[in-house]
């Protein structure tokens, strides 16, 4: 196969014979569920359940390496998030404030509403639509504490109307990230619990003295927070687990290389597992990028993670057009997908499978990470073949509303009674006939 | 403590000061995790994902107790299914004929649509709704195998567009259900697979020469099937693993005693483990229901099951007044729910959770569980907290779609910029810089 491996990341050809299980190579992906992970993540759970505060304290403690007495030291109000939000550069303060805005005007569209029907014989028919009572939504300390999710998952469920909206973030050596305080303020946080780790999923699972127990927990986390919110889901909602970020750019060699170049760069940035896809019709176009990525990754801050990422999981792929391009979109289903060509509103009905489309040379991907509107939260690893972007739909639930009259009843029952005894529900057949009208011959 | 352990189901007194601990007692559930069920079905995943068609060939014969040479004889094309729904008595037919049209009326009132919208400096965003490709329903064979179940799994998907729609049912020692055959063919299916437990989960997740991978799992299925749903999940969609069925059944006095126990015997003889409540304020009520219980029971051809039902997870429930029945509405977050009260639209909007919500004493929950409209998937054990009954939703998703003119990367890219090196990530801020105005000062 002419597959060349480049000094910075692959080459490859989809009109090559073994292209296909190449691609499959590039893309394999499957989260590490580790025995021993699972064990500590189990007694952790329990001891939460089990001792509440005193287990959270205590945990806190030892892998924080803070030392704190009680909750109290781990706890933090409304005027304490409203006091990192006025102590914050003031650039930061509007950017924060901008980005919030145009997020939540975007998902106010995905408010749905409840909705009823009457049939002719006055049978009413409907859905109603209520938010969750209680959230928790988990910050990853350290490092990794994004500001930019605070509000892509805090403001979703702000908007569907849940009235109460817990956030917990680590704080190793008791270390706060003022940013994330500030974004949570921002976002309609009210109240914050500086603890993390499966400790935090099982509080907000099952409730401590001082944690109060949520309906539903989302955000981001380590290997631990991910095994503990698959242990507690059921006992609560929780959202995907997320797989490493990753995005396919599409272009046809429009867009000025050096920008695609940091655009695959933006992705591959994140960690060492993002991965970073490019694919064009234009051979030369494909080496122009790989030589812009060769000449400017000597210049970035984050160099080591992202010639390891492209190395391991980058790719320049060459198709033989536009129609193979989207053959290859819909067998991806990328989590982002940027469609850098002259016309991208021609492509998008036939992208079947994407989490967020980026249309346009002047569309990053990372407009969208921060302020276009649309949620950063997004499904990975293919998984938009079958789920979508975190929403308000997120944050709400649906009851189904059945009113019969009493013609209504008599019709509906005269189905139900003949579906029932066909199943052997004789008392499902009886609970119908009994509403049946003794008149009717319906 | 008054509560009593009646002949055949508790009673219970909201005012009790031990009510709460013995109302959780009650309400407790947890699914069991067997160590030898997990290991067992990992095996037959991992024989599936590795032998293909012969794997499913030999466990089936094995499992089911058959004996079939190849794939061919456990496949069965739309003409077969055509054929059952001839066969079956005409008052089966009409009768799911008619169920399946108000199903589908019901959720086509569901379907979302794409939306998108400009911004002053011509920035576009949107969401755009796509079905999902295809999709497995699994079908329990043996007794539990539900025509109903069909319909109610198969017509949302139908409903959503999707395009593929596949049934996996075993079929123990060969017999076949030919009306859950007839109910496949009125409800949309394309094909049938007679195949079941953890091998048809792992065929559908995976593909096998013969079975086509799928992109979500829904349907009801054992602890095998269970177990296996939640392996695959993250490789496929999987609708909530549900637990026993339930309804509770507020009543002001107004509905016949004998129709209630009826309604109450209709969950009962699901299985022993399904739960089945009655709360009402009227303790002369309850004992008049309880009355009708121990005179219908001897009558009902499920008997034995309906009286373990009963016994070990059934209740009525003394509450004070309306309000405590709210409260216990709220608290329960039912998967059915009767209001079987004069004015039940007056009670809905204080109700929060409740998976379908029954109105007023002509509308039995039977008739949701067949012709009603509503789907009669719905969250089981509190988990109509965070979700929602089975629809066309689960059979759709969303991507995010971000259009940016010139002038909005440049607005949105400063914001973008500012946030991006707060987090310190360089290549995010140079991405979106890329795109900025040099000329412009905003």
């Amino acid at each position: 196969m002419s597959t060349t491996q480049a000094a910075v990341l692959a080459r490859l050809d989809a009109r090559d014979d073994d292209f296909s299980i190449a691609l499959d190579a590039l893309l394999d992906w499957e989260g590490v569920s580790d025995a021993e992970v699972q064990t500590r993540v189990s007694d952790i759970i329990q001891a939460v359940r089990r001792q509440g505060d005193a287990a959270l304290v205590e945990l806190t403690n030892r892998f924080d390496r803070v030392d704190v007495a009680d909750m109290t030291s781990l706890t933090l109000d409304q005027a304490r998030l409203a006091q990192a939000y006025e102590a914050i550069d003031p650039a930061q303060r509007n950017a924060l404030d901008q980005a919030a805005e145009r997020i939540r005007s975007y998902h106010e569209r995905q408010k749905p509403s409840s909705w009823q029907y009457e049939e002719a014989d006055g049978t009413m028919l409907g859905q109603k639509v209520t938010p969750l009572d209680r959230v928790g939504v988990y910050v990853p300390g350290g490092k990794a504490a994004y500001p930019s999710s605070v509000l892509m998952n805090v403001v979703p469920a702000h908007v569907a109307g849940v009235a109460d909206i817990i956030m917990v973030v680590p704080t190793p050596d008791g270390v706060i990230n003022e940013l994330v305080l500030a974004a949570a303020f921002v976002a309609g946080v009210q109240q914050v619990f500086t603890i993390g780790g499966a400790q935090a999923v099982a509080a907000l699972a099952y409730g401590t003295e001082t944690v109060p127990r949520v309906d539903k927990i989302v955000g981001p986390g380590n290997i631990y927070v991910a095994t503990a919110k698959r242990a507690v889901f059921g006992q609560v909602g929780i959202d995907m687990i997320a797989g490493p970020s990753e995005i396919l750019v599409v272009s046809d060699g429009s867009t000025p290389a050096d920008w695609l170049a940091m655009d695959l760069f933006s992705q591959a940035e994140h960690d060492e597992d993002a991965q970073a896809i490019l694919v064009s019709w234009d051979a030369a176009h494909l080496d122009e990028v790989q030589a812009s990525i060769e000449r400017l990754l000597p210049t970035m801050e984050r160099e080591s993670i992202i010639r390891a990422s492209l190395a391991g999981r980058g790719a320049l792929v060459r198709v033989d057009g536009p129609e193979q391009a989207v053959e290859l979109i819909n067998r991806i289903a990328p989590e982002h997908l940027e469609l850098s060509v002259a016309s991208p509103e021609s492509w998008v009905d036939q992208v079947r499978h994407a989490g967020a489309i980026f249309m346009g040379s002047y569309t990053a991907e990372v407009l969208g990470d921060y302020c276009a509107g649309p949620n950063h939260v997004l499904p990975t690893s293919g998984t938009a073949r079958f789920s979508s972007p975190l929403g308000v739909y997120d944050f709400q639930k649906r009851s189904s509303l059945i009113h019969c009259s009493a013609e209504g009843a008599d019709r509906l029952g005269r189905i139900a009674s003949v579906l029932a005894r066909g199943e052997s529900l004789t008392a499902h057949a009886r609970a119908a006939e009994n509403r049946l009208n003794p008149d009717g011959d319906r």
